[in-house]
C-alpha cells in the first residue's frame, strides 16, 4: 500500500468538467504539492502553470503533448511530463487514477 | 482552506461503480481513517462495516437510512450517521464531495 506520509490534505476536492475530473491536493513538508486525481472516460484539454509530471496509477489514456502531432498512449505505471505554460489534450479511455507533481 | 495535517494518504484511489464513486484513504496519527470521496449523480447502495459519519462538503443527495421508510435530503454542510453492519441507499442529485469518518 504505497502512500504519502506526514502530509497535509486539503479537504475540499478540485472538481472540473462537471465532476468527470476531480482531484485532492496533497501538501508536503517542504511546501511542494501533488494532486491525486480521477479522470472519467472522455476528452479533455488542460493548461499548465508549472512543469507537470503525470503518473498513471491506473487506467489508460491517449495524450497529445504540446508541440506534438502524434497522440501517445499511456497506461498504468507510465508517466509523461508537460512543460509549464502549455496545453495538452487527453482522450481518457478508462477511468484513470493519476498523481500529478509540479516542479 | 480546511485541511487534514500530519496525515498519511494512500496513493491509489478506491474506485466503485465504474468510477462514479471514488475516494482516497487518509490515515491519522492515531491510526484512525477517513475517506475523502466524490460521487457522481446516480443511485447507489453501500454497506457499512463500521459506524460511519458522512459529511457533505459539496453537492446534494437523498438518503434512505437503514430502518427508515422516508428519504432525507442532505446538501453541503450537512451530515448523517450510518450504523455499522447496515446498508444505506443514495440518490445523488449533484456531483458530491464527501468526507466519511469511521468510528
Amino acid at each position: 500500500m504505497s502512500s504519502f506520509e506526514n502530509v497535509e490534505v486539503v479537504k475540499a476536492a478540485n472538481i472540473y468538467f462537471d465532476g468527470k475530473v476531480t482531484s485532492r491536493v496533497v501538501v508536503f513538508a517542504d511546501g511542494s504539492k501533488k494532486t491525486l486525481g480521477i479522470m472519467m472516460p472522455g476528452d479533455y484539454e488542460f493548461g499548465t502553470d508549472d512543469n507537470e509530471l503525470m503518473e498513471i496509477q491506473a487506467g489508460e489514456m491517449d495524450v497529445l503533448l504540446p508541440g506534438e502531432s502524434d497522440w501517445q498512449a499511456f497506461a498504468q505505471g507510465s508517466s509523461f511530463e508537460v512543460p509549464k505554460n502549455s496545453n495538452f489534450k487527453l482522450k481518457v479511455k478508462e477511468v484513470t487514477d493519476y498523481c500529478c507533481s509540479y516542479f
